[in-house]
């Protein structure tokens, strides 16, 4: 990987690169998945085989890389061509906006509500005493009853009370940031990179634990420019994408 | 995959979910990663498949992990620890300048500038009738000599008809752009994805096919408003991350 740059990029060897097989039949179920449509169900991988001439193993491989990015996916027993992915605006706003604004029905399944000690990077990012205690708020993301992500929340109890009263975990904590408790949102520092879920990803948002996933890292803060939660957002990497508007001078 | 939410979230099942075997060995050789530190090697596959308890084939796996992750890189015939991903802003500002801002030295090898006629989705983005000739600016972008991404322009000719003569293909379009020809940017579109590279790219790039990749489709506007540039920016999903700032009401 370490190559230097150079004479093997500038001499037109990758115009000529080498295809593997799988990848000639994945381009072949492209153009099939183009005339399904949305929802429209391939073949089985059998006839596949049979009809591109390659083994099954083969076949399964180029599945696979379809599955991983979202040309497909599995319904049942067959595997139908998929629709395109999600856009999500990168912005302060809820994940149930950007949801709504798609026309999907979002939607949020608690995994949990606890209290923890504030560790270190953690505590730093909160701007608390090593050991003070933290919200931890975990669900996992619908979109049109599909699970498509795992969100955690994290913020200082001696902020947010009264969370576990008042709050509905099924419901925007935007929302109830803003509206009922009246918090003026300041900026947010996002990160985004590309991961694989770990075991415990993959069962809670039901997907093969080699699927590429995009992670969010935000540390939101309030109107005076104090912390106020610190988001890890999973989404999945076959399902979403996020647009963003880059001003002049940004 | 499209499991109904509930029950099976809800009962804690994910906390006891089964680990696969090469997940556990993936942990280890984390906390051994961490022991090593940047550019520190890791012990022969044999080694640590005797070490672990496991087959080679168990290793590999949780090797290959590691390296899409980022986590390890080839040097040579010895894997070692890699370092953080770079944080790369997402601004209008060039790849140049991002790079450069951490420490990294950044650099450009051209693939190739061609001139092309646009088709429909690009004609319709640059607002070009279609078969207008369009500059197609192929570059792999480099940090610190390393290739780690790719990066395609298209430019109307009409718009910018010395880009051939007068352009550096080693320096920032960018500056070109503003500096030379005084164009004055607005406001860009901007989408990220995470896909599997094609075998062309990752050719080009120098990395395994099944890495994920970071793809950030842009539409760079001019002050008045005009369509000025699509840019499809491909990145190593195990080097880069991208940052930005987020405001309220945005």
């Amino acid at each position: 990987m370490n190559d230097l740059p150079g004479s093997p990029i500038r001499s037109g060897i990758p115009e000529h690169g080498r295809v593997p097989k799988y990848y000639a039949v994945k381009a072949e179920l492209e153009a099939l998945l183009d005339e399904l449509g949305e929802g429209g169900a391939l073949p089985t991988e059998r006839e596949l085989a049979a009809r591109y001439e390659v083994s099954r193993e083969t076949l399964r491989q180029a599945l696979r890389d379809l599955l991983i990015q979202g040309r497909v996916r599995r319904r049942g027993r067959s595997t139908v061509a998929a629709g395109p992915k999600l856009e999500q605006p990168l912005s302060l706003a809820s994940y149930t906006e950007g949801v709504r604004r798609q026309g999907r029905v979002p939607g949020r399944t608690l995994i949990g509500l606890e209290q923890i000690g504030a560790e270190g990077q953690l505590a730093a990012q909160l701007r608390l005493p090593a050991g003070a205690p933290v919200w931890h708020l975990e669900r996992v993301l619908l979109a049109d009853g599909e699970r498509v992500g795992l969100e955690s929340t994290y913020l200082a109890v001696a902020r947010i009370p009264s969370l576990e009263q008042e709050f509905d975990p099924g419901a925007s904590l935007y929302a109830f940031l803003t509206e009922k408790l009246g918090i003026e949102f300041g900026a947010a520092d996002e990160r985004i990179e590309t991961v694989l879920a770990t075991p415990r990803e993959a069962l809670l948002i039901g997907t093969p634990l080699a699927l590429p996933m995009l992670l969010l890292h935000r540390l939101t803060r309030d109107a005076a420019g104090a912390p106020l939660e610190r988001v890890r957002s999973l989404y999945r990497g076959d399902r979403f994408s996020f647009t963003t508007r880059l001003e002049p001078g940004s």
